[in-house]
């Protein structure tokens, strides 16, 4: 079998959904904090496996995108599962610069319920501003 | 404000997708081990948060899902999260007999890229026959 078939084999066992897309969970291999859940299509994740770097599908903008990009906040990919039905991904990551959300937090689950509201309890660690120059 | 209005903002909150569904990380809160993703409708959430135990909503069966109902393998929710974007939500849960997924592993996550495969490396904790009897 050759490297283009093992990888067709590989992204032929998750189930993706109508829009041909797999939600995908980024958690901080080290951590274990969980940091996003975004999105990819076939070819973001061929290429997160290639690159070893996370790589979604924008929904919002229908491309790729290339986690880090503009930001410089790449996610070194460790380790990558799927679940039982195939229709998860999750991805154990270095998170460079330790910022995975765009309004410059570690996570992007920073809201907690509480006493009946969302409430914020995670610092901002970088001006969003200074973060897409 | 009432405990109703209460509840209705903070569910207003929720970016709902377009079959007014969610997706549902679910984590262990001691372990930092993420046990599975599922999805929830509004009235799930609404149960989740008021029983404080995930109750999911089964696409596949188009039902409210109280996880656990039928295996004991309830999830109790210490913390609720939304995202920056409010499309996804994450459980803390403590997970009443270590086994989350319906295959009998303590997550359903067991299955890792290794060498172009997904190779299952977490053993089956219960036998499933004897899990849903």
């Amino acid at each position: 079998m050759t490297q283009a078939d093992s990888d067709t084999a590989l992204l032929d066992e998750v189930a993706w959904n109508s829009d041909g897309l797999v939600p995908a969970i980024a958690q901080d291999a080290k951590t274990g904090r969980i940091l996003m859940m975004a999105w990819m299509n076939r070819e973001s994740l061929a290429l997160t496996i290639d690159e070893k770097r996370a790589v979604y599908w924008s929904r919002s903008r229908g491309k790729l995108w290339r986690k880090g990009e503009s930001s410089g906040h790449v996610q070194q990919v460790r380790e990558m599962r799927l679940d039982c039905d195939g229709d998860t991904v999750l991805l154990l990551v270095e998170q460079l610069g330790g910022i995975a959300c765009h309004t410059g937090r570690t996570s992007c689950f920073y809201r907690v319920l509480d006493g009946g509201e969302w409430r914020t309890n995670q610092p901002v660690i970088k001006d969003p501003e200074t973060i897409y120059e």
